[in-house]
């Protein structure tokens, strides 16, 4: 499948940068994301951005290990709150215009009476993984294509730049399990305190982590997913995927989605060409897996919430950076006498 | 004078913060910088950002040792920019909804028949630094009284948070001097490329730098900025002064605005609690100036283009802290379970 960049249009993307009234350099990594979109959006000065977000989530059998501070009810709860508008996801994307949807991929509470999210539920949660693979293989290919989907609806409806949120309570423990394979790295190395657990129960989580990690040895990458995953990383991947083939960029969250990332980048490793990192996260690990995909954060805020809520808050980063090159003025235009001149 | 910050809100911001819909702490900075907003404005729940940026334009008799990649006559040159709306800061201000106002203080070039600027110009350009002090103690307190009375304008006209920027060929040289003065450090550390000087330019540069420390040897602190300083930097300085006595919050930009920061710092210490500091720039020794005022920046994006541009680009991730804690929904009222219920 064609998913290159164009390379070309990168040069002269490069060569209008170097005509605005501004020392040649001087804008730092705001001059090479302009670039770096005007090449994926094949013009050299790119359009505005129109971002869509779409949270997934789904429940962790996981969970039963007690490997969160928050109970799995949590997620529905959570969703409920995203349906409202309340979450901290809800008041980034409104303060920043891009749209937003949620897919129940997976959630163990019943929300078919829910209105205003897409349903889409695989099975009331994963199967803990633990002691068994958290999915089917024929399952971890219906949340990806559920996430496939949500991609084309977002680019049928005008985005061109896709955010992948996530909600599953225990999903940092699948994360987890999923960067250490992906990434060959260790748990001590990966294994965070996601949404805040206290010292004995980060041991637990740790010990939990090792053990998965032992019963799934000598996994094939391509396995990693359905084993040790859950029905929204799975869903994040595909939708990832199905961005990058369609040359859509997509900006990378946190942990969850770097998870996500790695295991799009095992199916396709060229859809890394298509991703920005908005933030590092707080999440052990975090840095470890983006350095995995060769790339580098913009933001490093302390965060570890999720919900593509990193992601957002890069938004007017990435949007400035291309402003600035469609509307800056030139040297000639301004009359400005350039250093060589 | 009384500048203090309430520590009761900060508090009462700190507890609102705890019983929304999220992690306690997931935020991250998000929510420091949303609890700082709080105590300064004295209310749980701050207002929306109204931000004001003022740049301060003047010029320098250093440039003539050949210290920049620039021409002198790029300072005014850039103010005309400025006025025409096509420079970095114009496009910044308009994208993230600040406010703009150019002052010339010490432009060499005759700009009084330039409308859209406020003419305050003391003097055509400072002093050379290297040979005699850049300006009179008179001329430091008139500049100082320039920079204050902008702030008193912003202020009345609604302004809730000031961005000094600058303009001034060969004013990486003059804030070199004075943060080496004001923070203790040595040349070697602090004087970087500036616009982007070659290594034999900036070898000279530094040899400047050394040079004009060595005739202004065993120097007062209170001496610096009109010894070592600039028109605009000195304005700068006023205008940061005035701020924090006015309760205002400021955002500092890069190297030039922390050089006058350590100005404002060493006439009244308690300045530093209304300061925020937006990005740490490529320019050398802009960390360390940072550092000595205890400022912890936001962002690194690499850049080094001065005008207010790194503070500018800050204010969205300022006001969605703001929002956050504004608008997102409690456990309580969304119905979702804490970790501790």
């Amino acid at each position: 499948m064609p998913i290159s960049v164009s390379t070309d249009t990168e040069t002269l993307a490069r060569q209008h940068q170097n005509t605005l009234t501004k020392p040649a350099g001087s804008l730092g990594r705001l001059e090479d994301i302009a670039c770096w979109f005007a090449a994926r959006q094949g013009q050299v000065i790119p359009k505005r951005l129109q971002a869509h977000i779409c949270i997934f989530a789904a429940d962790h059998g996981v969970a039963s290990e007690g490997v969160s501070a928050f109970p799995s009810a949590v997620t529905a709860e959570m969703v409920k709150n995203f349906v409202r508008g309340g979450a901290a996801i809800n008041v980034l994307a409104k303060e920043h215009q891009a749209s937003l949807s949620i897919v129940d991929v997976g959630v163990q509470t019943d929300l078919q009476s829910l209105e205003g999210l897409i349903h889409a539920n695989i099975q009331k949660g994963t199967e803990n993984l633990l002691h068994q693979a958290a999915m089917s293989i024929e399952q971890q290919w219906q949340a990806i294509e559920i996430g496939r989907q949500q991609a084309r609806e977002a680019i049928a409806q005008g985005a061109n730049l896709l955010i992948a949120g996530d909600m599953g309570i225990a999903n940092t423990t699948a994360s987890a399990c999923i960067i250490c394979e992906l990434a060959h790295a260790d748990p001590q190395d990966v294994v965070g305190r996601g949404t805040g657990v206290s010292t004995d129960m980060y041991q637990h989580k740790l010990a939990v982590v090792t053990q998965a990690l032992e019963r799934t040895a000598l996994l094939q990458a391509q396995d990693v997913l359905h084993e040790l995953g859950g029905f929204e990383i799975a869903a994040m991947t595909g939708f990832y995927l199905e961005a990058a083939e369609s040359k859509v960029p997509m900006l990378i969250d946190g942990f969850i989605s770097t998870a996500a990332a790695l295991a799009a980048w095992t199916i396709n490793p060229r859809v890394v060409a298509w991703m920005i990192a908005s933030h590092v996260s707080e999440e052990k690990g975090h840095a470890l897996a983006l350095e995995t995909l060769g790339l580098e954060p913009l933001l490093n805020m302390g965060m570890r919430l999720g919900e593509g809520s990193g992601a957002a808050l890069c938004l007017p980063i990435l949007q400035s950076a291309i402003t600035l090159h469609a509307q800056m003025a030139t040297f000639q235009s301004a009359g400005v006498s350039n250093c060589d001149d």
